[in-house]
Formats: C-alpha cells, structure tokens, sequence
C-alpha cells in the first residue's frame, strides 16, 4: 500500500502516522520527493481501510498495491479451482449448463422442466423457492414446498440443484440442496456470507447490481475465510442508464475474473437482460467469451405463466440455444 | 397501471392477457388506438410484476399510474407521521441532530463523545456496535459490548441511541435501543425488513448505495406492511462516477420524498461525502433543503483514532456545524 | 404517445392541454378512469418533448408509444441497410473486420500495419489522424498529415479507410475518407452531426458514455434526417462503476439495436475495455452475439510505443483472433 | 506520477520504460521493495496518458499525486479568480443570480421575464436562442434573432446576457453577449473549448452529465490554456438511476470545487431536477453550500408555454426564492 501524503504534511504529522502504522506490524519506507512525500507500507494491509486513510487531512491519496481478498487470489493460488457439485464438475475447463424456472410452481411443473432441459444438455436445475421481491406484496414463492418439489425432480433426473438462500436460519432445509445461491441484493449480507463460510456446500455468489469485481471478489472472500472453498462466482448484469434491458450484461467480467482469481465463473443472461429473446445471443456470447457456466430461466408455458415469461425460454428455444452453445464451445476448446 | 401493446398483438393474445388480468381481480378497459392498443387495468395493481409483464411478446411498454407502494403513500396517508424516540419528535416540524462515533470503542469514549456533542446541540446518540465491513478481515465493531456501552451513556445523558443492526437474530440484544439502523447494504435485506415489521421500534432505514427512491420506499412498505409504522428514511449518498468525494449526497431526494411520503427524512452528510471538511457545507444545506434531521459522526480524536478520523468531525467542528445549522433552520422556519 | 393526469387536474386544465395538443396537429383521445384521466395522442408526436410534459403540474407521467426516430426505426424500414464503403459492404449479413493504430503515427507504420492486418483478414483500416484528448496537453494527432498517411496506405493496400473527425470546418480534408468516425463525446454534438447529415460519406458514429440506446439512435436520426443515411452503429463501451476495464462493453445492444433498427452495428471491444488482453475475448462474444462489424486497435510496437500500448494487439495477436472471430461466424452463419 | 510495478517485470522491461520517462524530461526514482517495485516520476507528468500506462503488461497500476490541470488549479493560483462580466463581478465572495427562460421566444417575453427578474434580485440575464435538442424534430431555438432580443432586453435593463454557443462558427454572432453558455452536452467537444480558449469572453463551462468534476476542470483548462481565463464552472446536476428528478444534483462539488480551483463555481437546480417545485429548497441548498451563483429558469408563464413550463418557475416564484436565497446568503456570510 502507497499512501501519498499532502505538500502541507509536518514532520510531527508524519511521525505519528509512522507509529501508528507500525503498532499494527507494518514496514514503513518513507520516500521525500520534490513535490511530495509518499509512504510505502510492507506487511499485511489487508486490515487497512483505505477510505479511512484518504480522509486523513495529511494525506493526498492512497492506492493499495496488493488486492485485499487473499483466499479468492489468484496469485496465491495459481490453480483453478474445480467445484464438484454431486459428482458435476465446474470451473478449470468444466463447463455447465443450469437451466429451470424462476419460481418452482408445483411439483409437476419442476419435473416437467428438469427431465426437459436434462435432454436439451442442461446438468444442473434451477428453481427459486424463496424469492427476493422488491414488493411485499408479490409472490414470495412456495418457500420449504418449493424446496421439497426440486428434491423430487433431483430424484427423477439425477440432476444436482441450484436455489437461493434468504435467510440463514433457513439453512436447515437446505441440507439436500447441491448449491445454495446468494442473489444479487445480499452479495453485501456480509453475516449471511459468514454464515454460508462455516458449512461446505457450493455457493453460487451473485454479483450485485452496482457493486465492482473487486467488492465481488471481496464477498467471496468473506465465505472463503470461513472454510468454504466452493464458491462459484455469477455475473447477472450491472445497473447502468440503458432501460431497453434490464441491467447491462458485463461480459469483459469473465476474462477479468479468470485473471484476478481461481474461482468458477457463470455467466446469467437472462436476468441480466430481462428479454427472453436477447437471451440466445447473450448465453452465445457468454459461452464466446469463456465463461465456467451459463446460467438460463426455462419455462414450460412462458407466455400463459406471466409470472416469468419476460425472461424465459421455452424449452424448445432452450434446446436451440444450448445447441448453439455447444457450437461456440467446440469452437473456443478446439 | 396501462399496457401498450405491441401493433401485432393478435385478438386471441389480447382475450388471454385479459382473462389472466380479470382472474387477477383487475377491471380491464380495453381501448384500440390506430396506432396501437393500450390496456388500462384499474385495482389494485400492486401485485403486478412490471418487469414480468415487459417481458411478454405482445407487450411494448407498462407504466404504472399508482405507486405500488400504499402504508409508505403520502396519497393515503396526507398527514406527516411523526416519530416519537424516547421522547424525542421527528418529522412534520421536529427537527433533531443526530451524532456520534462511526464506531463504539469503548466506554470512555462514547460517554466523553455524548456528552460533549448533547452540550453542542445533539438531540440522539449514534455509534456503531456491529460495522459491515467490505473485508473480513477489517474491525467488525465490539458488538454485543458496544450495546451496553452505548446503554451507559444514554443513561448517563439522557441521550436515546441509533445503531446498527445486521441480523435479525440479534434482536434480543436491541431490546433497549431506542432505533434500529438498517444499513445501506441491507436496505434490501427483505428477510430482514419483514422481522423489523414484527416490532414496534423505531426503524432508521438507509438507502442503498445504487436504489432508486421508490426502492427505498417499497423497503419501507416491507417494514409497515409489518404492521410498524416508524420508519425514519436515511438519504446516504449514491454511487456515480465522482472520485472526488465517497459517494454523491441527493439532497433533492428530500423535496421529492416530502412529496412521496409522510415518513421522516435523515442527511447523512458523514458518510455521503467521506470527507469531514465537506460535511458542514453539506449539513447546512441539508437543512435548507428542509431535511427533518441530520446524522454525522462525531470523534474525540479523529485524526489520531484514524479508524473513522476520514469522515468525522472533532467535537468542536460538530458544535461549529450545529450552530450553522440552527441558523439555517431559522430561516426557514421562520 | 399517453400522458396520465393528476388525480387532482380540473376540467378547465384538461381543456386547455387538449386545445394545445390539437394546436399541433395531434388527434386526442380521453379516456376518464375511475382512478385517474389518461390522454391518448395520435399523430406525430415526435415533437413532443416528453421532459417538458412530465414537469406540468396536472400531468403525473408520460409515456411514448411510438420511437422518437424515424429514418433510423425498423418499424418503418424492415429491411436492414446495408452500407457500401468502396465496395466493401457491412450490414445485412455483410461482415466486415475494421483493424489500424489509434493514432496515425507516421507513414511506415500505417502502411506497415495495414498491409499486416489486411494479411489477417481485416478489411477497412482505421487510424486517427485528429484525436480527441482530455488533456489540452496531450499529443493531438498528426492532423491533416495524419489523414494523408492513411490515404496513402488506402491506396497501397486498397483498403477503405475510417477516421475522425473532430470539427466540421475539417470536411475538405476528409473528402477521400471513405467513413468519417464520430467520438463517443461528440455523439451528442448536434451540430456536426446535422453538417454530417449533408454529406453523403457513411458515418461510424459511436455511443456516448453514458448514452442510452435511445439517445444513439437519435443521434443516428439527425444524420439521417439531414439526407444522408449511411449511418454505421458502433458500442464502445459505457460508464459503470467497474474500475478493473475502462468501460463496461454492452453486447446486448447488438440484439437490442438489431430489433429497433436496420443500420449496421459495430462493437470496438479494444477502447470499451481498454485492456489488449480482454480484446480476443470480448472480439468473440462479439460475433458471437451477432454483430456486423469489429473494430480493433493493432499497433505493431505497442510495448515501446506506449502511446497506445494499452488496449493494442500486435499483429501477431490480431491474426489470432481474427481467425477466432471467423471461426464464431461460422458457427452463427451455418 | 507513481507506477507500482508488476511483480514479474524484468530488469530490462524496467530499463526500457525508465528510458522512455526520461526522454520525456522527467526525473525518475525507483524503489525496489520487497512486494513490488514502485516507479515515482517527478517533473511535468501531465503529458503522460494513465490510461495508456496501465494497459502495459508490465505495469500494475498508476496514481497521479498532481492533478493534470495547472491554469484550473488551486495549488498554483491560490487566489479565488473573480469574472468581471460588464461589471458584474463573480466569484472570491461576490455572489450573483442568473435568471431568465430556458429559450427566447419573443421580444416581448425576454424583455418582461428581464424585467421582472431583475425586480426580483436577479443580475444577470439567461436566456437559450440556439438549443441544443436531442431530436431533430424539437424546436431549436430563434437562433440569430434570439441573440437579438436578448441584446434588447440588455439594453432596456442593463442586466448582462449568458447565452449558450453550439457552434464555433457562431462566435461573430457572440460578440456582444456577455457570457457565452458550453452545454453539458458539449463538455468535451474539445475543438469549441480551444476555440473559446482564443476570446477573452467570460464562458460558463456547464459539467457533462456523467463527467467527473476532474474531467470539468481539465475542460475548464483547455479554455484556459488557450489564454482565456474566465472561465465559470456550473454544476447542473449529473445522470444517475434516479428516475424521480431529470438528473441529480451534485451540491458537494461546490466544497470540492472550492478547495480544487479558484473558479467561481454556480449552481443550475432548473436543469438538474426538472421540476419546479424542487427548484426551491434546491436552491436554498445551492446557496448553504457556499455556491458562487445559482441560475434558475423563469418563464412569464410556465403553464401555458409548455416549452419549458417543467422547470421553470413564475416570476413570483422566482421572487419567492431570491428572497430565501438572500436570506440564507447572511447566514454563510454573518
């Protein structure tokens, strides 16, 4: 870490700065330039927070040199990180179609999906049993049922399942499910992310709508320094102006990522842009761009359900677009 | 709330869309333009998903007509809510300045800081027992310690006190807060508002770093939805592309929200901007643009604590800002 | 277009706002709704500014119904344009790959680059000969020596050339410019763009950083509306809060523009990202999710050239992925 | 200027790009630590592109510790620059109102919306005669004969004239107008900001509406380096997902500015929230936080106009709020 000190700084100012830095066990190289000071810090800086240090009214600037995220680094761990989901592998080559409704329904409608979109290529289900909803008075989802009925359609299909968590306490009945999800708007739930570090299950962390690549990783981080290693990463679309879609799918995400760390990367097109028909060319772009997984809401009845229709496939435009999926991939593998 | 729908929507979409609105308890009026058709649904639309209907084929663009929000609804409710903390009045006239450390450190210091900004005008205590911090490996705040700390010197002073609560399972140890502050990352937390509904406390609800003012108020419809009716809004920056400064203070967001809602409206200089030589400026026109209250942090020793010496104000700023701040408030109450 | 009145809105109010809607030629249709008054308007309501509305007191909201753009709208031109550029066609299924230094440097580098990625597969040369620069101190461009470089590369090679144009009293020097390229901070310059709009050279006008979609097909529409309607499309990339690329690519806008437009559409993945790494990766999604062009910045030194080292393939790395990027067409085209 | 190293640079890769610093003038000092190696520059670095740097494979990151602007900087010129504009003086404590309609339309309506302004407290005259719209089918001002009534209504009341220029080739047009008027849109249409580098006429340089306050004031240093300096900044409120207000209004940049620049610095609270009704408590704000002058809209008729009847206010309204401006005035300057 670099902090670069103002013109004004006096001798006893920087002094005690000095102190102050090395009571917490860091190396201080103090450089005196011509038109300003500038103090390297050697050691673990991961404890400081640059914020509080850019406010001091001695100091210009601050620019951390090293990332503050560790576990999640990929220059400490030079390796891809494989995550092995019941016998389903992602990341380091491992690539995974996740297909399934927004909302489970009823126990046939998750079946019906999951023995379809297993036949399209599809290897994990998703289904939402609890559902995050901007109102309190929307469909909430079918809660401890939903979960019940993606058992059931894991029985039938063999296919390991994705949903997403709320609350911690709910934990319990998570016990059966093969990767808990952590949506977008708790990416900062920072005791809900602990919580998940302490067990050993795969979570699927979502990026949130306004947060960077960095406050992404460092979300992940929290669930690493509990014990949990499976974490595999989601980028869902970032809020930008543009209205016409929903959010704005950052791809330049996946190669970024694959730079900064060894995590799984899954691409989620569909609540990115909102748009079922926006979503083929996206989940080719996605597979085009290297992404570990995409991630892709299927319905049987899109149009009639209203309820997820804006966004989702039937399962004969999913079969389409895992098909052309599979063309970029032979493509990119080749 | 009105569809457009789109030129080549056929006769029998139309029935269907129709029959699913009908079942849904919405009068449909149905009116053919030459240019395109447009539904009018009347009822209570506020169960309607507007992005899931955007995403049908047949439809071109929604727009609601009502707020979907109803408790939070200045149109239903005309009147200013006022609420009452301990005694202390805020909202439709009552004015309070609230103060305090980012965080508890210990006894000492929150009781030498209570005092100190009550003598200069403050009217409730702040500081925080648990800190969400973007690393887990930063201070996250003594906790369940720093409650008690915080207890002493509301009984030392007289001075109710605002912290921050960051899982509901910790409610127990709130039992004697007087309001519990939800922070920006958590201001969609649904799990988390939905317990907040179930007491009766008064709720400090920040908004979130990229939310939309109808966000923060659908946030404080979960609350009330609850059947809790004292919800204070907390305007604390929103994220742009400015460096300059933490995040960018939205101070019309107080005009705009007298109009939306009767609910109580907070400034939080301190943390909007980051930066303790911006929040006086800001503080004051904080309150010339009519804000019902403003919180900043206040610390003994900023510079030297430097673990929130960025955005905090010396005991003498605060007394200096308050001052400032009463003289604006003349004006325009006068 | 539809506004929706205040529930409050007199009679008298409504007359007026009809009287002034008919004054404009406008075919009004009122329709009285138990919860508020919506007005219909039929006609051309393209001059109807929709900000200006929405800040009347009697009107709660506006919404368009039809595109402010017409020349540049599919609904009224189905069939896609497709831009001739000496005899090089994009647009329509027409693919084109348009590769060249940022800055025209001097004469053997833009020849050499040229012939070297004409070798790759690239068919239009680009290269900037004035250069747009945020610093008044920044090296500007080799002017009108600059344009003359590339003429003399054009015609070595053969290839069309593409290149910006910073002020309208620069037209004579581009008089052999086969496409003159509008800046992302010029693509609300009204004012070149109508000059633009007499000409009838093709123009690659490019996305502003913070522009909707809406807003570059309005752009599109004031060329377009001047008489000249070969308008080429270009995403570069827009403003988030992603720090690790220099803007965010937006690759949903291909589907998107694909939809509400018939002009071609290109993607520059080197100065969205600004990182040449991120370039193949993003080059792929690219076509991948279907657009009609790709621009790239090659530099055959761009470690010691340093001027634009940053976000430049060798040519070796722009063989590579112009080879990968056919290998995406023929997957998409098959 | 300090460059932190990759950990994998080379000898001779360091070598290379010390060389290259030093043919550019600058004294370069390394500093080899144990995590990294840290490159500081020392010299005139504001002809080194940061963003070109941090694109070299070598290079980890770049922090500038002088800020790239020289004339717009404080540092250098501590003194508040005060714009003498016929007389009217603007900036170190001298505060001013600018008032007037969004666009001419008569020589009636200037002349009565200037005298009434004028009445009510404000000094200088606004008023658009070329308008910048975002479709070419909107009404674009009176152009040539706007500029004429404005200099009636000068003449008449003696109040100087801002006016907004969309093209240099206007600038004969100009000449007896008092401020000429750079709109956000034109921010950084660098070829209009060097042509007003070359007059010695007072520009009102407005920031773009998702430019950095950096950004503003290296614009303000490309008129300034041209040899002009009277150069007055406006804040006019900045895009962000806000939907309620057009735009939101940055108040913190005024203390940013101040401590920044030594540039008068005015507030437009018209154009930034769109809505009269917040124009109010906006500009009492604008006013708290210390801003050199606020320009607001007023039009003799908002209602009926239309054409701007949004954001601008009555004359009585505009009285109403000079009276409350002025009154917050004492208060800052007791």
């Amino acid at each position: 870490m670099i902090a670069v000190l103002k013109p004004d700084a006096t001798r006893e100012q920087i002094d005690n700065l000095t102190a102050w830095f090395e009571k917490r066990g860091l190396n201080v190289q103090l450089s005196v330039g011509e038109i300003s000071t500038v103090i390297g810090l050697i050691g673990d800086t991961s404890q400081i927070d640059v914020d509080l240090l850019e406010g001091l009214d001695i100091i210009e600037s601050v620019k951390r040199i090293t990332e503050p995220y560790k576990s999640a680094n990929r220059k400490f761990h030079p390796d891809d990180t494989i995550v092995d989901i019941g016998g389903i592998k992602i990341g380091g080559g491992h690539f995974q179609l996740i297909a399934g409704p927004c909302s489970v329904e009823s126990k046939d409608q998750i079946i019906g999906i999951a023995q379809s979109v297993k036949k399209s290529g599809a290897t994990l289900l998703r289904g939402g049993a609890f559902k995050p909803r901007t109102s309190p008075y929307d469909f909430q989802g079918l809660k401890a049922e939903g979960i019940e009925f993606l058992l059931e359609a894991k029985e039938l299909t063999g296919m390991p399942i994705v949903t997403e968590i709320m609350n911690t306490n709910h934990l319990p009945m998570f016990e059966q499910v093969d990767v808990i999800q952590v949506g977008a708007r708790n990416m900062q739930n920072f005791e809900m992310l602990r919580e998940l570090g302490k067990t050993d299950k795969p979570v699927l962390l979502k990026r949130g709508l306004a947060n960077t690549i960095t406050e992404l990783l460092m979300s992940a981080e929290y669930i690493m320094a509990g014990g949990n290693k499976n974490v595999i990463l989601c980028e869902r679309g970032v809020r930008t102006f543009e209205t016409q879609t929903r959010n704005t799918l950052d791809l330049s995400a996946v190669p970024i990522l694959r730079e900064l760390t060894h995590l799984p990367i899954v691409i989620d097109p569909s609540h990115a842009t909102g748009i079922a028909r926006v979503v083929k060319p996206m989940a080719m772009a996605a597979a085009a761009a290297g992404a570990d997984g995409i991630m892709i809401e299927v319905h049987n009845d899109p149009v009639n359900a209203l309820c997820d229709g804006a966004q989702s496939l039937t399962p004969e435009q999913f079969e389409d677009v895992a098909g052309m999926v599979r063309k970029i991939r032979e493509v990119i593998t080749a």
